[in-house]
C-alpha cells in the first residue's frame, strides 16, 4: 500500500467508506424491508377492513382527512389524544429537552417547530450555540483530560508498559468505562423503569442519544401512566443524560483519536510526506499562514511519538 | 475574572451554558407553545366531531385502535396509505440515506428499525462506523486543510494583515464558503424542487441535516407527486449532501477552533496555568503518560501563537 499515491490511499479509504455504507444499507434492507412491508400491509388491510365495516356511514375521505390530520400533526409532535387532558406539548421540561437535543446535535423530532419564527429561532440558537457548546467542551477538556491522564498513568505505571500499549489501555479502559456508565447504566434504569420496553431498546435508546444520532422512534411516551413528576423527573434526568453524555463521548472521542495506533492509521493513508511535527498537530501552525505560499517545515526539536 | 480561581471560571462558563438551555427553551415555550396547543384542540375537536357524526355506527374504541395503530407505524415510517401502492419503506435508495443518516449522526429517524436484529445491528454498525469515519475524516483533514490554508493565505497575504485577523478573516471565509455551498444553495434548490416548502423551510431542513441535528420534520414525502426516478435520485442527492456537507462542517469547525481568538478564549477560562506548549495541542503529548505523575513541561523551543 505504501508504494501507492497519497490520491490513491485517499481514494481506497473512500471507497472503502461507500462500500460500508452501502454494505450497511443492504444489510438493514434485508432486515427491516419485509416487516416494515407486512406492517404496512397490516394497516392497509385494517383501514380497509374498517371502511368495509363501516363506510356506510362515512362521507368518501373523511376517515382519510381525519387520519391525514392526525399523522400530520403526530410529525411535529403534537397528540391527537390523550387521557392526560393537561398534557401539554412545551412545558418547560419538554422545552429543556428539546433545546437540548439541539445543542448536542441530537435532534429526536419527537417535537419539532411548528411556527416560521420557531424554525428560525432554532437556526440562530444552534448556528450561535454549537460553536458555543465546543468552546465549552474544549475548557472542560483541558481540565479533564490531564486527569483522566493521570489516573490512567497511576494504574498503568505498575505494569511498565510502552507508552504506546498503555494509551491502547488507557483509551480502551475509558471507553469501557463511558460505555458502561453511560449506555448500560442507564439502559437497566431505564428497562427498570418502563414496562413496555426490552433491555436491548433501552440499551437502543441509550446508544441513539449518546452517539446522538438521535432517531427518535424510542421515548418516554405523553401518554405513559407515570405520575407527571416522576415524568418531568424522567425528561430532566435525559436532559442531563445527553449533555453529560455528550461531554463524555467527545472526551472519549478525543482520547481515541490521540492514539498512537491512530495517528499510525491516519499518517498511513495521509499524505506521503514524513511529517513530524505535523504528527502532533495535524495543522499548519498560525504562524506559518502570515509566511505565505511557504511549504510547511517542522520544526527540528519536535519528534513524532513512538508507535 | 483573572483573579477568580479556575473552577470558578468552569463555573461560570457552565452555568452560563445552563442558563442560555433555560432561555432558549423559554423561548421556544412561548413561539411554539400557544400554536401547538392549538393544533392539538383543533385535533381533539375534529376526532369529537368525527365521532359525534358517525359514532353512533362504529363500534366504542375501533376508531381510536385504527388511529393509533397508524400513528404508531409512522413513528417507525410506515405509512398506512399512498397513492403509489409499490413504495417500498426500504428500498435501496431510502436504506442508503438511513445508514447515511446514522454514520453522520444525523439520526433523522423518519424511518427506523423495527425489529430486535435492526435494532441491535444499528448500534453494532455506529459502533464500528463512527470511528471508523473519524479516522476517514482525520485523513482528509491533513490533505484539505493545508489546501485551504495556502488558498487562503494567498488571498490574505497582499493586505499585510497581522496572523491573527489574517486567521479570523480566512476562518470567517471559510465559514461563508460552508454556508453558502451547503445551506444557500441546496435550499434554494430545494425550494425550487418542492412545491410546499418555503424557502425559510428548506434552510431550516438544510440547517439541520448540517448540523446533523437531524430533526426530521420535513423530509420529502414518500408520497410525493415527484416521479419515482426523480424521487430517488433526490434521496442520493440527499445521501451525498449528508456526507459531504458533514466533511466541510468538521473542518470548518477545525479552522474554527484552532482561530488564536478561540484558543484565547479557552485559554482564558481554562487553567491558569503558564500554558505554551498545551496551547498547541490542547492535551498531554503520548510520552507524557510513560512518566506517570510528573506535571506536563513545555518545551522551550515552542512559541504561542501571538494573540
Amino acid at each position: 500500500m505504501r508504494g501507492l499515491q497519497p490520491w490513491a490511499r485517499y481514494g481506497f479509504l473512500v471507497v472503502a467508506h461507500l462500500l460500508a455504507l452501502g454494505l450497511g444499507a443492504v444489510v438493514l434492507q434485508a432486515l427491516e424491508g419485509p416487516p416494515a412491508h407486512r406492517l404496512q400491509a397490516e394497516l392497509r388491510a385494517e383501514l380497509a377492513t374498517f371502511q368495509a365495516e363501516y363506510g356506510a356511514c362515512l362521507p368518501p375521505g373523511a376517515l382519510e382527512e381525519l387520519l391525514g390530520a392526525a399523522l400530520a400533526a403526530q410529525a411535529h409532535g403534537v397528540s391527537s389524544w390523550g387521557n392526560n387532558s393537561e398534557a401539554r406539548n412545551w412545558d418547560l421540561p419538554s422545552a429543556l429537552l428539546f433545546t437540548a437535543s439541539i445543542l448536542t446535535t441530537t435532534g429526536y423530532g419527537h417535537m419539532a417547530p411548528l411556527t416560521a419564527g420557531g424554525k428560525a429561532f432554532c437556526m440562530v440558537y444552534a448556528a450561535l450555540g454549537l460553536p458555543a457548546s465546543l468552546v465549552l467542551v474544549a475548557t472542560l477538556r483541558r481540565c479533564l483530560l490531564p486527569m483522566f491522564s493521570r489516573l490512567g498513568a497511576w494504574v498503568v505505571v505498575p505494569w511498565q508498559l510502552a507508552p504506546a500499549r498503555a494509551a491502547l489501555l488507557q483509551a480502551a479502559g475509558l471507553g469501557l468505562l463511558v460505555a458502561g456508565t453511560f449506555v448500560l447504566l442507564p439502559a437497566l434504569v431505564l428497562w427498570g423503569l418502563q414496562d413496555n420496553c426490552s433491555l436491548l431498546e433501552a440499551i437502543y435508546f441509550c446508544f441513539s442519544s449518546l452517539s446522538t444520532i438521535g432517531l427518535g422512534d424510542l421515548l418516554p411516551s405523553h401518554g405513559s401512566s407515570l405520575h407527571p413528576v416522576i415524568y418531568h423527573l424522567g425528561q430532566l434526568a435525559l436532559l442531563g443524560y445527553l449533555l453529560l453524555g455528550l461531554l463524555a463521548m467527545l472526551l472519549a472521542m478525543e482520547t481515541f483519536s490521540e492514539l498512537p495506533q491512530v495517528r499510525a492509521m491516519v499518517k498511513f493513508f495521509g499524505s506521503s510526506d514524513p511529517l513530524t511535527a505535523e504528527d502532533q498537530d495535524g495543522i499548519l501552525g498560525q504562524d506559518e499562514l502570515a509566511l505565505g505560499t511557504l511549504p510547511p517545515t517542522a520544526p527540528a526539536s519536535e519528534q513524532a511519538p513512538a508507535c
